[in-house]
């Protein structure tokens, strides 16, 4: 007797694969899922292979567009990177997959879902919270954590076994000796021969951005337009290109990080799960986005407004790596953010050369610097004079403070 | 009659030979000093030239050890950086200069002391907030913001001319159409034609550090060890050249950095004074050291240690940059931040290569990370499915939440 | 020939009255300005003294229904407090007074605004930054930071001799010995005999508070309710007074906080320009509001919201006691507290006795507390097997750590 | 056979009565540990009870004064409480009594230890967080997360049967309908009858404190004296007597506020677990020294200092409340906070009465107020003119504000 629908998020690899069967031997209805949000991927030969296993359907959903306004684009409007390095690229996929699984899952009155994180990682708990917080009544299947599935699947080779004996086609080709999550903003590269951090990885592991020292040897150089935060025109100053439609744009902007070596980062992170771990990124579209936003608001942003912005950013991206995307606190911090782009306006020029991208200029109309000065219309511009009353006064507390210090001696 | 003692910070620039001029004619006793924090400077020279024009008795006083040390160090020690991106090479200088020339001011027993810092700019307030808190007695005349002082050299011309009637000697090369303030850190370009952010500066500005397409084509390699949060040793990989003693050390970061074109920054940046403006910097050992230094923190600090670390961080660039180093917040902040220090401890691999300081590898023995999990002498180890209790309970209150919303609508 | 016209902040006392003739003198066209905020005030008397000195009008705008909506309900709404005990009742009056000022000068077509604040207070600086915010072109006269003003008047007896001389009418009665502030949310009492703040301040100087010790000896019990975190109804559980209009409820609050002792402060703060002062104060009905608001968050808010928020309401505090109610920043933390109010629904009990308003009971439609969890509608209910896996993935770090510091001996 | 040796955290009670046969029962070898933090309790009658019902021994320990010290005080130097309101007093005692545990763990030699704290609540996180931060190897039993135990003891009924079955003694007199935590600092009442926060709480639930209303009605007057923001006299100032030590001073603040009628609080809060629940506390001498500590700290603070410690007290509450005593977070904070005492110092006057504890004057070597201006060894004192230029520095980023807006107009 079936134990009810269940709706899995499916990738085509081996993993899933064999969840997929062992779900349907467990007794469940198994609906596969793909999102489809920009990795590399033969979706029409997974599915193929989820049906041929025995799902009951296969669901493969383009969310590209809704992937880059949605939530790419917010997350670079707040400026935000987690631990100082880390662009949150895997971390703000999940809840968009985890979202419309459940939708998914209502569609055909599945009481459940299921994914193929592990139990150590950060994805199981973006997946999990997602779920949870859009439908508090689903019930999570996550064969990772279940004591029977962990008992059966030792390692790659009890997985291969089970494959092999239930006809479920492997990959020819060697596996890869660690794994990647790939998406229209980055590719991840952990686990594995990655995960001694006191040894470096080897330039073939990197696969969305040519090699610094193999990029071209001349900059290129392209000027990026803002309106409320967001960028609405790239424009290359050397042949003329010009995109506007969100996914052209992003995807141009990673095209052009890819053949600049732009975004590369391997570094050390703190899990949610409290245990530490080596990620090797490539985030190319992405780093040169951030580097122009950063630049556009340092011109047209208010100083205090950065200053309270730069305190809820730095939540922000703990939010989003932690997976929860979907709450209060998030929504709490979205509406924050937006008031604060409301004036981020203007272009920025970059050059991008072997690995960096380099902000040269930038202009606003809504930002004034010190040239404009004499220009602001202020009842007798700045006054030089005035600065040193604001030093004095500024100066009143400090000066207190060693007296006090010097009466104590 | 003499209106008393005066110590002047001397630059031997045309400013402050000016200002030596003028505050002699004015009835003071001038003392001048210079502070030798690694500029580009002919000491002796300008010795000459402040004899020359009058002054008392002039003071040179070498603080390379004592910068790299006591100000340098316990920046970068402190992960800060001002709006995200500049390294803080003027602001932090400051301090150290304002301090020296107050302790001269004690040796001599001046009331006053003066600097040639303009009155819409940071440095003003870095030295005279310095001033002040050293000690709260002292006067401080800053011509800049006088106004008879304004009056008299309303631009450069009126300054050429006094020092041409005054027999002060000018130098016969054209001056610089901007400003620059240069030390052992890095050195700052900005004003004058630098002053529009929407004008790209032009390659001839920069000059303590090659265009990254002009640096070698072969990456170099080093090894940064940290003791505390401190680099104590670095390690050219492809040479073996060591460096163990502070100036030596980061003199080599210096030279690496130059070589290989890392560390520029063209950015707009809010002052204190509320105006915005622009800065073209080159900070080539600081930059490196800063991604070195982050780099140990990720492997070597524990996550909630970096989350209030962070927290003072964004304060502790801002105290520095506005020019609070002598103040009980400097002090409380860098209680904390020693504290944070205790533990951050290993080494970290970097590659630079044409603009970028990129680690690739780091070990230490302070942390945990995911590959260590099997070692770590826990009872039970890690357990996968402890996560799922982990996550239910996290999702509880985001499952209030939704349940809150369904019912309200 | 006249200087122009000017607008003058006018109280009808000594000070503001002197001032009045003083900027005559200095050839002024004077228009006198006063906001009814609800302070006792016989404002008909007033309007008869400035025009008597020679105004050439007099404006007197009842404004303590905006004061209360738009000014005392959005602080009270941000849970906001200063130094973590002063309710802001001066500092929120200040902006609303500035801004009616400076549509009265633009009324009036006046180049000028004046002010009666001295030079060591808060007020200055809110009256000025607040003008200068809303129009950047006006021009400040503050005669207590004037030379020539300040020269002519050093104390008290000067002021009262130039009115005699000029046939200012001054009160019979001796004028008290420290400074009041007075609006509808509190009275302030400083300065003069209060200064010296290890002196105890005499009963007889309270005025909108009975003494605690001659208030009821049976309590008073009310019921606030909240909607959006806004107050809506207040309800006397005694007599069964309903009051559901803003100005009325928030008077009718300030009559049961006064009867009842209920809002007394005596604090050293921290004043903007560096200097601690002492004040005392009384805000009996906002002392009510703050205890229930705060209570109804409890029970209707989500723990991270109030994280925060709790962050944000620090910087909120400081804004509007610093005087920078209308400035970016403002208008970011506004959005943000507003949006974590959303479901701020509910009724909070108080009991009012002696000088405290107690919470005692309080409901709310939007939160969920331990009671509930067997009703939550969640797969599953809350499992108390799920917290062991919560509390060891959250104990890794922490062994980690213990480890380290273990092997480190 | 054995399963080896297990410490109990054992009250007397039926809850830990059953546990501890229930331990037996599975073949443990149970050592009985009691923390004596100041609670009523007979300790005699436990241990025998203990000892009959065939604990191995019966480890009483007196750990008030540590409690004092090493607990209460540094959380009070904090200035820290939980979500607004609650001063921590069950949580600041749970990590001593672990740490103490865990140290008899290893004197005996067992490998786990047990608590009687349930599954949905925050003593459990905090017990068990300091027994793994303190000893990782340790392993944890807890009976009332454990299916088994959960299964066989549904509620009370069945304790009481199991009790009766092995012949434990059961108090004769009816268990009250709530649940209690009583020490040094405070008693909580919860959950039961307690649990609906809309239902006000009776009178006679209160125990350390009398009714504000049956309190005297003559006020209390007492000074507390302070160093480096530590409590190192009380006086009272009606019948001059005089505490120093730091147990006999904190015991009289509490015979004082239990007096006095102070300290009660009556809350919901946000548990670390999700969930919200309702609190009634009673800490009277805590919120003496709480109200006392900040008006210290409000004359001998720098503001500076203030802003950034207020920042981080919020934390330090969290972590205190959530359990996270033992941690590298909670080091780090420490060190922070103690930095910021080193001048606290002086003396302030409180006046007590019916429920509240009003500081009516203070005293200290280490601030400047107002008064001192003329005193303060400065340079010309505090010019009011200086006031003119801060405020015109600080309107300029408003004034460019207020430009921009206008233009896009």
């Amino acid at each position: 007797m079936s134990k009810g629908k269940i709706v899995l998020a499916y990738s085509g690899g081996l993993d899933t694969s064999v969840i997929l069967k062992w779900l349907l031997e467990q007794g469940y209805e198994v609906y596969a899922y793909m999102a489809d949000i920009g990795q590399k991927e033969d979706f029409a030969a997974a599915e193929q292979k989820a049906l041929k296993i025995g799902a009951q359907k296969v669901f493969i959903v383009n969310m590209k567009k809704e992937f880059v306004t949605d939530y790419i684009f917010p997350v670079f409007k707040a400026n935000t990177i987690y631990e100082g390095r880390y662009l949150l690229g895997t971390a703000v996929a999940r809840p968009l997959i985890a979202k419309k699984q459940i939708e998914i899952a209502g569609e055909v009155g599945a009481e459940y879902v299921a994914h193929g994180a592990t139990g150590k990682g950060n994805d199981q708990v973006r997946f999990e919270l997602s779920y949870y917080a859009l439908n508090p009544r689903i019930k999570v299947i996550a064969p990772w954590k279940n004591t029977a599935f962990l008992n059966a699947f030792k390692g790659r080779t009890d997985l291969l076994a089970y494959a092999e004996k239930h006809g479920i086609p492997t990959k020819q080709s060697a596996s890869k000796p660690y794994s990647e999550d790939d998406n229209l903003l980055h590719i991840s590269h952990e686990a594995g021969i990655l995960e001694d951090p006191g040894h470096e990885c080897d330039e073939s592991i990197y696969s969305h951005t040519v090699s610094p020292e193999k990029a071209p040897d001349t900059p290129t150089k392209i000027k990026i337009q803002f309106k409320d935060g967001l960028p609405v025109k790239v424009v290359n100053l050397g042949d003329n290109t010009v995109k506007t439609d969100p996914l052209d744009l992003f995807e141009y902007l990673n095209q052009l990080g890819r053949e600049n070596g732009i975004g590369r980062l391997d570094m050390v992170e703190n899990r949610f799960v409290g245990i530490k771990s080596r990620g090797v990124y490539e985030t190319p579209g992405g780093t040169i986005l951030h580097a122009a936003h950063k630049d556009i608001e340092g011109i047209a942003m208010d100083r205090e407004v950065m200053r309270l912005r730069d305190m809820l950013s730095a939540k922000f991206a703990e939010l989003v790596y932690y997976g929860f995307w979907f709450s209060p606190e998030m929504d709490f911090l979205m509406t924050a953010i937006n008031k604060s782009q409301e004036l981020i306006d203007g272009e920025v020029t970059l050059k991008l050369f072997k690995g960096t991208a380099y902000p040269v200029a930038r202009t606003s109309p809504s930002s004034l610097y010190n040239q404009d000065l004499s220009s602001m219309d202020i009842a007798g511009g700045y006054n030089q004079e005035d600065a040193e009353g604001f030093i004095k006064i500024n100066a009143i507390r400090l000066m207190a403070h060693k007296n006090i210090l010097d009466r104590k001696k």
